[in-house]
């Protein structure tokens, strides 16, 4: 297989029709129509082997999942993902891992109605690079800087749960050995990573500001308190915990992973206190857990406490790539 | 220096402001405002360190390259550059490396006015990725299926030149032994493609198809002519030929250049006879040479003859990364 018939198999398997695509995959560039009025939502996440993903990582899962972090970055926007390109860059033609990796690529694209409209193959290192696109009106993007003192904090799902999965991988000794539906759990939890789309196109006009949570529920966290010039209290006890979770990990490891774990791929949102129910009921609609974690305060930095407001030294940062 | 501080540091050296960026590098997603009534062309290109350029390649030559390979393909659209991504995966942070990169990167995005609005860094083999984003009114692209029986081909600048600077570069044994000037501008020819952006603008309403030259001119001509449903007859007496490529080479070895060598970054387009003159007019505007060098044909497949109609056992193929 050549490179053409390599993106010839790439466009039948990941193809979707949408009428804003007026030209496709096979020119020099990829013909698009905005919605006119809306803003455009771009992102970008390359996955390289070995860093991102273990070695030995199913190439349906890879596929997904180098589409689902980008999914992601548009839903923490509030955006509504509309078209992906693709750069992949393969060590040599593998048909069979080539098939995996669009039937994963493409069963997510699927269920987004993401169309795949253009890209690169090149041959290299095993890495993988998509950038999303996403419509959301003017002025109704969920940003960063726009939590405001007294505001509460939310997270999606259950963090935590990936980097479990990443350890039972990697032969880890967990705190307790997990059964093998626990162990299934977590790994799925790893590799299919769920874009919260639906929850982030339901927060805008409730969330005050947001962001995804893929280096570290705490970090992340930090993030949205730099921008709006706040600080975080988060309540350790009040963190989301999955029972497959609960049952491997001790105190200490599973407050580990849930603030410092990455790969989550959950929403973590700041809601003014009035509009609360409003978001506990978009969350319900959507069928994704939001647990309230704690509150935006003046200040800086996240700190962590337990029930009765004492601090807990928590693990600190977060997945930093060249921090190692 | 840490994945935020290398963040900061791409920011500082690329910003470019522009009115149409509603948020830039530092959220989950950039929000960007497309025009209304225009489409987006949008392009992604992927290097490789030791595939797409030789080990030892100067850190501004490959941030150049980066944007200019994609700017190329716009121009290829006839489209007006705008917003640009990155995805920068490195093995490491070296800060000189990386400032001699934006520098490069920087520069050429200054030129044509395109704003880095995001992308991704990570650790891992040296690879840089770069999606970028142009603005073109409706149906006025230049696609790669719109050529006609009987126009003329024409191609932008020297094809060539670029794999004769690879030779130098590879320490390949030219036909003839190049003088010190006559390397530098073919080594420069190579690392620092020009991207005829102004050239594929003034060609919108005039040209009826064009592609950009980067696999090799006779393989990506072969492109047009299969979109377009043609055949191309190529006159190798009339390819252009710098100065300083036609003192290195022999006949052979200059037809082999010219017609399979890659890298050259030059757009060849399909002109319908009525329009020649206007064609002509357009790139001397842009003081870009611009020269006749066949016609499409009904049939199909590339043939190169002589001056005398006879045909020429010409280089076949050109660069397929996965046909080695």
């Amino acid at each position: 297989m050549g490179e053409f018939a390599l993106i010839e198999e790439v466009r039948r398997r990941c193809a979707i029709a949408r009428d804003d695509v007026a030209l496709g995959i096979g020119d020099d560039a990829a013909l698009l129509q905005p919605r006119d009025g809306e803003e455009l939502a771009v992102s970008m996440d390359t996955l390289v082997a070995g860093v991102h993903f273990p070695p030995g990582t199913a190439p349906f899962d890879i596929g997904w999942k180098a589409l689902a972090v980008n999914l992601s970055d548009l839903a923490a926007m509030g955006a509504e993902p509309a078209w992906a390109m693709l750069a992949l860059t393969l060590p040599s033609i593998d048909a069979d891992w080539l098939a995996g990796f669009c039937d994963g690529f493409g069963a997510l694209a699927r269920e987004h109605r993401v169309a795949l409209v253009g890209g690169d193959t090149t041959r290299g290192p095993l890495a993988i690079t998509v950038t999303v696109h996403g419509f959301v009106p003017r002025g109704a993007a969920l940003r960063r800087d726009g939590a405001r003192a007294g505001d509460r904090i939310f997270v999606s799902g259950h963090p935590g749960d990936a980097a479990a999965g990443l350890a039972c991988v990697l032969g880890a000794t967990l705190p307790r050995a997990p059964s093998g539906d626990d162990r299934e759990y977590l790994l799925q939890r790893l590799n299919r990573p769920v874009p919260r789309v639906s929850l982030g196109l339901a927060l805008r006009g409730i969330a005050g500001a947001a962001i995804d949570v893929s280096d570290g529920l705490s970090q992340d966290l930090g993030h949205i308190g730099a921008r709006s010039g706040l600080g975080a209290i988060l309540r350790a006890d009040r963190l989301p915990v999955s029972a497959p979770l609960a049952r491997v990990g001790d105190v200490e490891q599973l407050l580990r992973w849930q603030l410092a774990g990455g790969d989550d791929y959950e929403l973590c949102c700041a809601v003014p206190p009035e509009r609360i129910a409003q978001a506990r009921a978009a969350a319900d609609r959507c069928g994704i857990a939001f647990t309230e974690i704690g509150t935006f305060d003046h200040g800086s930095g996240v700190r962590v406490v337990a029930a009765d407001g004492s601090e807990i030294a928590a693990p600190r940062g977060g997945w930093e790539h060249f921090a190692a």
